[in-house]
C-alpha cells in the first residue's frame, strides 16, 4: 500500500486524511517514514503545524518484565480516560518492517477494532541511521493524527533503551520479580532514564523486595532541588491492576514537565537532536558522490596510505561543503 | 602527566620517542586522544607516515566466556613469535578513564615488564562520540609505535562489540560452553562479525557441543564464492592451550586479507567512517554556536511551535556552512 501512496504523490490528500482520523491514512504515512520515501520532506512540512499536542511515554524493561501486557493494559485504561491513542513497538534489531506483524495483532488483539486507537509496529533496520532516524518521524505522524498519548515500546535492549528516553516526554521503566539478579543486574541507565517505575506481577513473591530496591537505589541519586523525584507503582498488568496509578502518575508527570519547562527543553533538545540527523544525513549523502565521483573516498585512500591523516582529510572534505 | 605533554606542546618530540618505543610517549599520547586534546590534530598529522603496519584484532565475547585470560595468553604466544603487541582494553560503559587501572595490571601482571607490550584500559564516554572516536586514533598511536599486532578487546556488551569489529582487520569472537543458553543466546550479531571463533574453557563440559552447534548455524550463512571461512578454535585460555593455532589463524587470516584485496577495502571503510566522524563533529561545534549564538536552538525552538519542520530547518541550518 505505500509504493502506492509513493506513487500517487497525493502528499495533501495523505495528511488531510490522516488528521481526520482515517487509520489507513496514517499506516501509509509511517510507511514512508519506514521506506525512507523522497516524499518525507513534503510529509513533514505538512504535519508541522499541526505537531505537538500528543504526549510521548517510552516504555522499556528487560525482556520478561511484561511490556508487551503493560502497553496493552495501560491502552485500556487510557482509552477510558477517553484518549486517543498511539502504539509504536520498535524493534532495533528485527529485520522485518512495518505493516501487519503477527506480534500486533495477538498481543493488541483487545485493542485492534477500536479505532481511536493505532498501533504500529517498526523494525528500525533503515540505511539512513535506524531507530533515531524512523522514530521521531513516525511520532510527528501520530501527533498530528490527534493522539492525545502514544506510547513508544522498545522490543530491544542496551542502546535503544537510551534512545528512547531520548525521544520520549516520560520515560516508564518496567521491572519484575523474579528476573534473575534483579535490579543489580539492571544496567546503571535504567536507573538514570525513568521518569516512572513500574514494578509489574506485583503478586509474585519478592515485588516488595524489587521495590525496596529499586527506592533505595533511586535514594541514592543527587537531583538538583525541585527536580521530579521519580514515583515506583505496583501493578498486575494482566489483571489491569494498578493502572490507573500509572496513568495519575503520567498526568502528574506531564504537569510537572510543563510547569517547570523541562517540556519545552525536552522538546527543543529533541528537535535539535533530529534536525542535525537530517543535515548529516544530506552531507553524507554528497560527500559519497560529488560531481560524479566520490571525494569521500579518494580521501579515505590517501589517509590509508599515510599520505594524509584523518584531520587534514576531514578539512578538505568540509571544503566541499563549504567552497 | 598528560596535562604537562598537553601544555608543553611539543608534539614531534613525542611522536619521536613514542616511535622510539618509549611507554611513557605512547601513554601520553593516548591521554591526548582520551582528552580530546586540542593537540590531536598535529598529533595525527605527525603520526600519519608511520601508520598501517599493525595488524589490528578485535576480541569480543560476552562476559564470562574468558576474554582477559584469551587477551593475556594471546599476548604471550604472539611475543614468543616475537611480535610487539598492543592492548586496548576498551569499556564503553565504565565513567572511568585512561591510565593505570588497576584491571589492567592484574589481570596483565604476567607482560607488565616487557618492553614490548603496550596495555592500555580506554573508557569511551569523551564528549565526541566515544568508542567511534577515541578508539581509531589510540590504534593510530600504537600502530605508529611499532606494534606488529593490536589487541582490542572490548569490556562491554551489545553495540560496542559491532563497533569493535568495524575497526579491526580481524576479529575473534569467543564462547565457552555452559554460558546459559549458549549460541542460541548469542545474539546473531556475533554470527556475522567473527572471522575466527574461539570455544575457550575446551576441557568442560559442553564444549564439544558449542563448537557443533556454532558450526552449523555457520554453515547456514550464505557466503559469496572465495570467501573467508571462518575457522573455529578450541583453546584453554589459562593453560595457555590451542592459542598456537589461534594464532596460525589469526596469520592465514592475514594472508588471505591481503590476497583478496579484502584489507585495503576495509581500512579505506574505516578511514572514511573517521574522516567524516572528524568532519560531523567539526560541524557540529559550529552549528553549535555560530556568531555567538546558537543557530541550532533557534531553528529546533521553530521546529517545536511547529513553524518550520525538520527537513526545511536542516536546510537553513546547512545554508549557514555552505552559505
Amino acid at each position: 500500500m505505500s509504493r502506492r501512496a509513493d506513487a500517487s504523490g497525493d502528499v495533501p490528500g495523505l495528511v488531510e486524511r490522516a488528521r481526520a482520523g482515517e487509520a489507513r491514512a496514517v499506516a501509509r504515512l509511517i510507511s514512508l517514514v519506514e521506506d525512507e520515501s523522497p516524499l518525507l520532506r513534503e510529509v513533514m512540512a505538512a504535519l508541522a503545524p499541526h505537531t505537538g499536542h500528543a504526549q510521548v511515554i517510552g516504555i522499556t524493561g528487560s525482556p520478561g518484565v511484561g511490556k508487551s501486557t503493560s502497553t496493552s493494559a495501560l491502552v485500556t485504561e487510557l482509552r477510558r480516560a477517553g484518549k486517543r491513542v498511539g502504539v509504536l513497538a520498535v524493534d532495533p534489531s528485527s529485520p522485518f518492517s512495518g505493516g501487519a506483524l503477527l506480534g500486533d495483532r495477538v498481543r493488541m488483539q483487545d485493542h485492534a477494532l477500536d479505532r481511536e486507537v493505532y498501533i504500529r509496529s517498526m523494525a528500525s533496520r533503515g540505511h539512513l541511521g535506524g531507530l533515531a532516524w524512523t522514530t521521531p518521524q513516525a511520532l510527528r505522524v501520530l501527533d498530528a493524527a490527534g493522539c492525545d498519548v502514544i506510547l513508544v515500546e522498545t522490543v530491544g535492549v542496551g542502546q535503544s533503551e537510551v534512545e528512547i528516553a531520548g525521544m520520549a516526554d516520560t520515560t516508564m521503566v518496567l521491572l519484575a520479580p523474579g528476573m534473575g539478579d534483579g535490579i543489580q543486574a539492571a544496567k546503571a541507565g535504567i536507573l538514570e532514564i525513568g521518569d516512572l517505575y513500574v514494578v509489574n506481577k506485583a503478586d509474585r513473591d519478592g515485588a516488595d523486595q524489587v521495590r525496596r530496591d529499586l527506592r533505595s537505589m533511586l535514594a541514592l541519586a543527587e537531583r538538583p532541588e525541585g527536580a521530579w523525584k521519580p514515583p515506583i507503582v505496583k501493578t498486575i498488568a494482566h489483571q489491569g491492576q494498578g493502572l490507573d496509578e500509572v496513568v495519575a502518575e503520567i498526568d502528574r508527570h506531564r504537569a510537572w514537565l510543563e510547569s517547570s519547562g523541562e517540556l519545552d527543553r525536552r522538546r527543543r533538545r529533541r528537535a535539535r537532536d533530529e534536525i542535525e540527523a537530517i543535515a548529516v544525513t544530506a552531507l553524507r549523502q554528497r560527500w559519497g558522490d560529488v560531481h560524479g565521483r566520490s571525494e569521500l573516498d579518494e580521501l579515505a585512500a590517501a589517509v590509508v596510505t599515510g599520505e594524509t591523516d584523518p584531520y587534514a582529510a576531514a578539512d578538505d572534505l568540509l571544503d566541499t561543503v563549504t567552497g
